[in-house]
């Protein structure tokens, strides 16, 4: 961390500032410039508050140079994480596709579904039990039927299956029933949630917040790996930002900075980026060019009469040629990860 | 609800959606442009989803006319919500001083804040014990140590107190301690947290989410009236945008659009909005000269050795001229309000 | 347009609406729903402006239904604009890769360069004679020595060359030297400098605005069609959001929107979207995978010592693998465009 | 600057990194911290470009230190610029407040209105003459025509005037009939424009960009001074975020940061940051409530047949009313201002 003083910055000033730095047990290096005193914290493990010092007299700006997180960083675990789930692969050279509706509405509906997704190539299912809606007269998921049901899938199917989790209440059901639990960009700092992950047996599939940060997100992470569940997948979905014509703005290039300074595995989720049907293969071709660990796509055989989100679920038989098109894309380069 | 067809859309295409929105319950009123058609959804109770029908094909837009919230609305109950707690009013021309540390971190040291904040004016006291941080290896709060200190505070002081709600398990002890819980920013879509605090029966102040539209926050209000409990308190703590001169930016405008939608209170929290003292002042000023009900200030009396959020607590001695200054605002122009 | 008036809204009210959009030369149908009525603004030319109606008293939303672009739009010209420059093909299942220095330095810089992009694959030469930079005291390019230096390159190695136009005094002798006129992103709304670009000879790069909707970006290209000159290709280079990884965020939404409601061609600039070398890789391939049109990328023989820009060129090597990757991925998958 | 380097960066990359800041023509310091090693940049006169070093192999990340503008720059000159317009004093204790048409559409119009916000506290007019419309179907302002009726309002009136101008064509005319020359916010980095008003002999309106920080602000301003014209307004006028219930958001926190960074003064523009007239008279009280140096409203004494933004124009009745409870609010607290 640097603390950058005032020009008019007293002898005073800055020797208190240099005693706060040592009274939280840092070492204060003074670093005279040309014009002003800045001062370098060093000796800390892990990273300093910025709002420890921020507010000092006579300091001006206060620059973390440290990342808060640990045990998600490259740095603390060189090699990639990688996670296997059923036929799935999270990083070492595979490009999962995660596939299924919105919600669960029936049996039929999830296994027509499931069985129109598995043929086209997808290697697990999803579909909401437990649904975070944001009005509370919109349908909430069938809860614990949906589960049952997403159990019924994998049996029928073999596929894996993968649903969102939304509280400490049903943390244990969905537990029991999911082969990946879905932490959803609402509650991505929803501490509560991310400790009781962190005792999670099943690997976490962690949604970027609408508004987050890669900092926020890997801190977010970090929370489930500190808990001593090191099983994280990252799943960007979009971020919030002034551009109408999709509902959210896929952020690309969270791909490469996350692989940069992460050992997790990252997918995207191209539907809740569009919000839109018609984004949504180009959005899934993009990432996987971008070398993302994976997709999610939202499918749904009868999109008209879903119970939500139909308007960006892909006709069964759109998937199959996104199916083809996206792994095509995803082999024509040669890959930089491990 | 307004469905706009494509100019090249066909009589097929118009027929579908006109049968899609009656099998859906509604009426559908068919409006002839001079260039394209457009379909009007009528008689519907409450709003009604864009995805059911931005997907079907031959349309090229879908508009929602109805807001989706309705007991939060001004249209559902014209005159303003008022609140009391203690001495604090919140609506009816009162502008109540909530004020204390980010985190309660002794009986010492709470009941000196408290002391001074009541001292120069202010009428309910905050100071969190259960803390959301992005670390997980920050402070998090003293828990239920906290909440016991928060209970002597008001038994020493007479304020009312104030404090965080971050989850189900612990709820039902921040209720029974505190006067008024706090929902915050990253738990504004928690929904499982907000049905819960449909059923409190302490009035609930929800922070408005980092990066949620207006009509977000009232639909996350609405889960709250919904659920039984018509007292709550919007709190406007700035919005996460490119800016990077302050932690948040403080959307002025929110106070007259929440205003006119909706009955309910809003209170601005100048302190998370800026993220450093030297802007806490001004944005108060701004908080009372737009009108809204009040504000929540960060204050500590050592903030060098504060525990958390230092930075931007401001001094006792600055706290009084802010409580000054702003009543001096407040009272300065003819309000409009109930 | 559709003018939703207020539950409260009386006859008078609503009968002052309609004549004001009569007024105005539209005809006003009314549309009573089931509790409000709205009113239609029908027999426009051309998009109604918003601003005329929504502040008449007892209007709740004015929402604007027809897009106020004409000649940009898909339904005045149903099929690709298809624009030749040189060796360059932008649209019709092409995918031209345009590269360059940021800034012109020297002739030798020049042409080395123009020489390596060349053998790598790029088809077109770009770099910066005319400067715009943040700070006056910043390199702001070599001028008119640059534009002729442009000249050189294309003479020495029949690339055809693109390069920035800044404002009406130099447009001249850009329009001579170049064979594409970039419009910066600084200057898309630059109204004067479209009008003069609608005058001129040659093919218009308008790159988007850094906050600019892709409804503002294709108004600022109707001006240069309006103008007479149909030649515009578009370049999204990433607009601004919080995130702050990346120097802008790309919108890669962005090629299928602009693909939809408009004709002309749209690349993609990675480079600036990227800010740093590191993602630029990652970008490219993703716009090959999305379908743009082409994309622009720098490329420095010498980052280290750029005049500018130098942490976002590539290496002369790097480059060669891009275009290689690059082409793979575009011709890895079945295009939908013309 | 402070040039962080990867914990894996090798002596031969922290010596090259060190001989191209000393190749720049600075000092490089290493600073060992406890894990890794950073360099600081000494000596620099003005701020030293990130992208020099940003792309050196080893290095993890560049963190500038000193801010690039020097004459805006409070440490440059830290009492604050008073600028003194007719009766206007921008600074110095005053909150002069700007008023008029958004355009100007014929002499009566311009006087009625004149006359109409003279009385009620005016001391400066604006009035449109060229206009910047997204749409080249718009009414793009009377221009040279508007010019003169904005010399006669001055003439009959005797209050300065206000005008936009657009491009170097026309700079000349603007310069001659406007007492202040705005710079619009799409002309914020314009820089052949700032170049121009660096030679103008009249006090300059620089806006902020839709989507500036105020370090780019800073820097345009910074290309007026330079050129010689040390007479420059800031004026804020919202920026560009998600929010859609404002055109623009008005970012409030500004005021406290240009006038702690800058010697000049700010003033705040409610009409564009609002874009709708039921939240200009809040937005108003705020910015006098947070000491900014004036603000700028657009009033009309016919909005509904207004040629352009009526939408956001008040009636000579309701900015009667602003008037008051503006200068209201502004006496009502200290001022901490020179």
């Amino acid at each position: 961390m640097l603390i950058v003083m005032e020009l008019t910055a007293t002898p005073d000033q800055i020797h208190h500032v240099v005693r706060q730095v040592e009274n939280r047990g840092y070492t204060a290096k003074k670093i005279p410039g040309g014009e002003r005193v800045s001062i370098g914290v060093l000796n800390n493990k892990g990273a300093v508050e910025k709002a420890l010092f921020m507010g000092l007299s006579g300091v001006k700006e206060v620059i973390p140079v440290t990342r808060a997180y640990k045990q998600v960083s490259r740095e603390f675990q060189p090699e990639d994480t990688v996670i296997t789930v059923g036929d799935a692969v999270f990083a070492d050279g595979h490009f999962p596709i995660i596939a299924g509706p919105c919600a669960i509405e029936s049996v039929e509906q999830a296994l027509t579904i499931a069985q129109a997704v598995r043929a086209a190539g997808a290697v697990l299912f999803r579909g909401g039990a437990y649904k975070p809606r944001t009005s509370p007269y919109s349908f909430q998921g069938m809860g614990l039927d949906g589960l049952k049901i997403l159990a019924k899938v994998r049996e029928k199917t073999g596929l894996a299956v993968t649903t969102e989790v939304m509280d400490l209440e049903t943390f244990d059901a969905v537990e029991e029933h999911a082969d990946i639990l879905q932490i959803g960009t609402r509650n991505m700092q929803n501490f509560s949630l991310l400790k009781r992950a962190g005792k999670a047996r099943k690997p976490i599939m962690l949604k970027r917040g609408m508004a987050a940060t890669i900092d926020e997100w890997l801190m977010a992470a970090e929370y489930i790996l500190a808990g001593g569940n090191t099983q994280v997948i990252l799943c960007e979905r979009g971020v919030r930002t002034f551009v109408n014509h999709s509902r959210n703005t896929l952020d690309i290039s969270a791909i490469p900075v996350v692989q940069k300074e992460s050992h997790l595995p990252i997918i995207i989720d191209p539907s809740h980026a569009a919000g839109r049907r018609d984004q949504v293969l180009q959005l899934s071709r993009a990432a996987a060019a971008a070398e993302a660990n994976g997709i999610m796509v939202e499918v749904h055989h009868d999109p008209d009469n879903a119970a939500s989100d139909g308007a960006q679920s892909l006709y069964p038989e759109q998937f199959e040629i996104l199916c083809r098109q996206v792994r095509a894309v995803f082999c024509s380069y040669e890959h930089t990860g491990a």
